[in-house]
């Protein structure tokens, strides 16, 4: 029977009702200080996610087990960055409305900012994990406020010092590392903090926003500002799945630009952290909730 | 409200109770000769798609008044040509079955051996309109029957002498060409042939290939096997139309190969032609019927 | 002696004081709707007019007999579109005010709205001379007023109906076509209605704006919304010359996306007929005043 | 003296007589599911060998001492999966009839399949060696029985139970590492395993088949399905000699899919492993017989 | 039964001793001003070729039926030009003296000097016939007499003035242009002056010299220095096979550069290119001497 | 006010009077043997700086403490050598005459010879450290004694014995590795030995030549003669940094190819261990003396 064209994630085929995890796609990059093309992220992955099993042999857990639904991409409005913010801001909050999970898909990491709006609403006390290679948090730049190298720094604005965990930084003003000595926890260069994190963040509710240049650009070129020294594909994955065991109440993907990655690497490392990270989430649901 | 991610042509959104047109994608490359990858033409000319308008100023038509579906691609075996033929044949078969016209994107030019098949089965007296820079004439290619050098020879087999006309030809083996001035209606070079074709295909029930190289690789480099000395796009787009004016009963476009043009100008012309195509297909229910 | 390193445009070393024409680049791109990277065009043509001659033998003129000042370019806000049109018009009415002809080199086409809006202050009965492949009379896109879609909607806005002259148009909504009817003077599809354009704006103080996609994407793949059916290079060579013997007292080439075209041809294409202008432009100036 | 132009790998210029190792091409990828190419392999390979040197200074032995010959490429049917086994298989029978090693550089892994094929007649003991990032261990892929997504599953249908070790594997369905325990030894993720599988495999005429997306993507991108979480150039590089120390009776490399990788670093990688391994198979005649 | 690996131009696999022509390869670019890469042109076009047909259905002829030998690449030594020129002219007089025609591919067009040095000794009445986009008449580039810039320069000094034809012209110096009128025919822009070429050189010993980037870059981006206002594929076509009609007693293709052209399609322009040029030179055999 | 374009790297802008270092491109790559490409090394670094943060949070130091001043790149004849050497000797020369600190940005590694021609006239007693992945210590190459597979060999007869330091070399002929037993300190492989290479050069002259090839290809792929095996991104900063700590009295960064990197990742790394290099040979003068 001839059928209507309808493309999702790879096992991310659930419907709206079932699903607990809720996949949007946010393909902005108007703020770009560098190289743009992080717009065509959630298209290019959600081609290529058939190039990957739904099957994890790290974890032994299956995407055919999960409950994932994919609502497609957002239509963003390039040029006008608070009317895309607010567009991203709705979308998060009527998934959290729902009861279930955002999880985005970056688009620059300024999209982070819609979503974190959503949270906060809902959740007051919400705590952030950030991993990138990247500080953000500038007061602003060249004069604009809304810029993907200020999303920390607004999105401290609504959660106040002392909540916002950054690993792996390794760029940025020598101000914005002075001020994160005051303000937020940075932890630079590595992932090594995690376990410090985790503790701190346990039982609170957490955004989790995953620039992937955090991992060094031999293992992730496709991203519009390369910053070597950089984690490995393993380490980013290891703590990624550590850090879906918190209660995250919404996370993200940011800063993959396939364009600069003509081999279609970074796109895959993109997709299998996606999917380790989709189905830690899963687990308690795959396997009944974990016995104390 | 959030809804399941559906990807089509740009402006084909009919539902398929009320279209004319079917597409679909045959997305197989597996005797490829000399380089594959047309099997990602369809999936990228849909991706692309949004990048043109749904107006054509040259005939002034709208897609939003045509009514076409979607159907989406095929997911065909790699390696087991006669296996893939099948089920290109029962999917054009189906849509043909449902009164209406079945419209192919490629994929590799054997494709259109599967849809030719199913279309000579409704109508016994198929005359085939082959644009081309190939022959693709040969008896076999190393063993193998079933090429992409030998399609229009194998549907030679289904049609006899004098029912194919081939435009545009200007690569083959010497034996193809003399095989040609027995048994199809072979004019090389160009396309001016066109009026001498029309006129001999009036009435009769067409199917319509496009193998995209038949454009010159300054238009079009990106296909397997470029071949300079071809026709302009104002040439083929003129061709295009001036064919779909015929009793055309199935159609298709093939040879597409994204990856061999970065800057994606090719599949931009495989999609403009396409829509003038569409809009000439429809022109007679948009209009209303010509006047005699 | 060890010198600072200075960067213009081949041949284009005039003192300031001395210059007629002052160039600049606008590095901006934030509102580009389908493909970002028209940012990179000044800095990439800056470094690649190297391998282009300062002599050209269509005019038997040599940029070493010009005066013409690189400016650089501006560092503008993106995702601010506001911000960076003001900029860009300062820079304009700095030129303008300072006596000399502004050659603004994008970005995407709505820079020459920050451009325009300067020039229609020093000349109120300013006209514009418009080539694309492009309509760009939306009123809006996506909710965005200031958009590239729109730009030429923003600039009749400030000089009314009548004054402006588009060409080669191909591509727009049925009711762009239909909105230019009443309001501009559109010639669809090619550059042969150039002498009427010439005749009509002889005399008058004109803003010459070519959005490089005129060009056939066969000719000039380079940029972010791919049309075919375009100009040869050698139309637009020989219009855009003519157009340069008008009363032009600001112009602009916009649209090249370097990273598109990977061959590095589409730059070349934009420097020849930016040389070409600049030396028609001058050409009074370097054999003396025309001769009556 | 005008010569006729003999092309070679690096140092495989032995006269067939002389020869103890016979290289070869199988340039198929008709079965490939995600991404064609590897037809494409060891032509490029050949022409980018004069990259490297012949001289390897980790083992301190020179491809000037060994003693290779290169027979070129097959010239494989595509579309016709049986008929290019047959070919390889012929080729591989008849290099091991004249008492030499055979060699082989794919293609995609099912060519794999032809060799073994022809090894285990010969050796009707034959166990297998397999490094690889995918388990290849599908009943069937689509409907086809020979597919590069099943090629060790075929081969175990001719080795039996327990003759295959399988390293590295990252990636496969559910089923495939559950039906692996029952028949394979796959030791997954990395090498680490090596020794365990030297000790088993000592004495055994061994067929040795390196699926070089075992390699990590940031070390190898030049490949159909880059999958992350590999191993290094030097734990592959170290494992590959060591595998040579075996009583090898055939080897191949597959999968490099070379216009992954525009920056030509995955030929490299591959073809240092190439010389290492050849150099490691040789060394007992460079040297002489290893003394007790 | 096994064979060494030799490669050739399709189609030119005749004994030396048969042949009437000999390729050879000359990949050499140290004094390339621009963009280096055409040492790579005769490699790719050798591993390209088989991706044409060896039948011209333009002339009804086939490269069956031509005695072509290809002796391959000569290994030039970069940095060194005088020792490159040397081993150039050292291959083409040995050609020469064998009573055959030496068909050179390069490289970059300063190779050309070395082919004339060798063939105006045989022929101290040498003419030549130079399509070009570039004078290449200057004195010296940067101070270097041995330039790819001022190789018809050079070749100037070995045959005087008025024996020199350069066709399709369009960039250079101002005073080259001004010396061109002194001492050579210079018909710029296209190959319109044929006929008048022709007529000049009737009888004449001719070597024939084509610069690729006599083409448009839409038709051949893949070259050093692309300069827009070229010849069509066609156009080229034409009248390199109505040169080859002249007493031609060598000849050359020069600055391909394969890397600037991702697509491949420059490539198969200039083997295009060469089996016409080949199949015109050798009709007089394979059809016998024309009747008069 | 309207500026005239100066271009520097990112902090790179004191007054040549206060400036300790000066920075200079030498685009030079005529004798490159495999792929050339490393002339645009300079100009695409100089454009990709700005990219990259002045400050470094692994040193706590900013460039905008620095004093560093660009000259620019020099004009060097590509195919003539020796003049081109000269240039880079002059240019040398008159840093060092100015008491300053030179730093190349090359080009292939032959532009070293020209620095160290300079420096060894001001420093009898120069000593070398030198990073690569390959020994260059040919006595010559195809003919030729001057190429970048034989610099080191050059530098050695103006140093004597045991004066160079080479560390990371993993290629190389037999002969070489053998020469160099008796000649110079190589230590192969990695930078494990750096404690023993800094304590014996402590308190001498050194030039420090780092050819960024001695990087694996999977951090560092964009370079001419990629060599698998190599060192990472950090072990690399962390041996430059330590490098710079002794006496060094020129330097220089050679082998970058960026075209070979369509990433740009290459470059970014480039640019990162400049800056890293650069702060610490600056940071004596930002931080006073080092306090004993």
């Amino acid at each position: 029977m001839l059928k209507t064209n309808v493309e999702t994630f790879l096992g991310c085929e659930a419907e709206l009702a079932d699903a607990r995890i809720v996949i949007f796609g946010a393909p902005f990059d108007s703020t770009t200080s560098f190289r743009p093309g992080t717009r065509f992220a959630s298209k290019v992955m959600r081609g290529e996610s058939y190039g990957l099993e739904t099957y994890s042999p790290y974890q032994d857990l299956d995407m055919e087990d999960a409950a994932v639904f994919d609502s497609g991409d957002l239509e963003l409005c390039f040029g006008d960055t608070e009317t895309a913010l607010k567009d991203i801001e709705e979308r998060t909050a009527e998934i959290l409305a729902a009861g279930k999970l955002p999880f985005m898909i970056g688009g620059e990491h300024l999209v982070t900012l819609g979503a974190i709006r959503a949270a906060v609403k809902k959740y007051p006390d919400l705590h952030i994990l950030h991993f990138d290679a990247h500080t953000d948090l500038r007061e602003e730049y060249l004069g604009a406020k809304l810029s993907h190298a200020s999303v920390l720094r607004r999105a401290w604005e609504l959660t106040g010092d002392g909540r916002i965990w950054q690993l792996g930084i390794r760029s940025g003003l020598r101000e914005e590392f002075r001020w994160a000595k005051e303000h937020t926890n940075l932890r630079p260069f590595n992932l090594k903090a995690m376990p410090e994190a985790l503790a701190a963040l346990q039982g609170k509710p957490v955004y989790f926003t995953i620039d992937l240049d955090v991992m060094d650009p031999s293992v992730f070129p496709g991203t519009g500002t390369p910053e070597y020294g950089g984690v490995t594909f393993g380490e980013l994955m290891e703590a990624a799945v550590a850090g879906c065991g918190l209660n995250v109440v919404g996370c993200d993907l940011v800063e993959l630009s396939p364009a600069y990655d003509q081999s279609g690497a970074s796109t895959a490392a993109a997709l299998k952290i996606m999917r380790e990270m989709l189905l830690k989430l899963e687990e308690p649901f795959i396997k009944g909730p974990v016995q104390v």
